[in-house]
């Protein structure tokens, strides 16, 4: 996300005063609840879905990650690199590749 | 996230040959999972979390998000700041300041 | 549910001393967790699932849901019926028959 | 659930040609999205929650579990019997008194 976004959600939230709901744990709860709607998109198909109805609440999801990272002070480069670091060792290529098994199933 | 996590994921994928099991809904509801493993770390509490546990989760969370974007060839800041001026209908600062309901009960 | 079943998981929270975590909001947040744990076992596959993991995981979102009856002191048949009957209402046989439309695209 | 609620859920569902539609995958899907529109009622507070709306919501859950357990041929007692069984074993009485660890921090 570029600077230009990331300065809109945070007006958006400074101009409300909603840093007063945004507890890491609302965050979380809000993540879900966005996710859902997400997947409500494909609930009985995994076809067919509007993809305008898909964009609007994928990018909710993302508003309220970077909601989150501001208000834990996280860089999300760090983490995600971090994260991927780390999944490169749980799924090594040659154990990995062409399975959707989970790491322990290996 | 800038180029350089947003490589490393795509060639994660890559790599293992998982593209195939990308699929939007498969995303979608790999979304709302890593979702629930961040809410679960909030589960019983709103403090006293473990802040490397939700680093990993959030993380977990933002990098299937891009596997979706890349997935439907969408632009992050493209449908970020549709869904925020949408957003800044929904929520005029002089009814939501200050306030967390539902646009519907402003 | 048997009120055996029952009786089996009132007993198992008030053994632990459970009730104090047991607010509505906790138990709003672990259906959802155990939702998506029985998610997992669909994430990449609709087919191929691990029955066993899925009885597990089902199980589980039911004694949560029995938890949240007992906390808001509710009658599970007649929340059930009640919204039954708005589904009824909501999704008329000759229009839905046959259709997975959402009732507001009917 | 008594027997009168569980057949109008199936005759419901039978009325509108619907089994179709409940693969265990969309099943899975549905009851996290239910879940997270029970979690919403607990968005960004504890307390203050609508208890009608609470109710509709926690009965969705509870009627597309029934569907799920009607799919897949499952008897409701018999996998929360099986599964109390195992909380137990993880969660003995005496390590696990007045605490909301995971078991595996027992």
């Amino acid at each position: 996300m570029k600077q230009t976004a990331i300065n809109s959600i945070r007006k958006f939230t400074a101009d409300r005063d909603w840093d007063q709901f945004h507890t890491p744990a609302n965050l979380a709860k809000s993540i879900s609840i966005e996710a859902n709607e997400l997947l409500d998109c494909f609930q009985w198909s995994d076809d067919g879905y509007d993809i305008e109805h898909v964009k609007e609440e994928l990018a909710d999801v993302l508003v309220y990650c970077r909601n989150m990272l501001d208000r834990l002070g996280l860089d999300e480069d760090e983490i995600v690199n971090a994260k991927m670091t780390k999944n490169e060792l749980k799924y090594p290529v040659e154990k990995a590749k062409g399975k959707s098994n989970k790491y322990t199933d290996l």
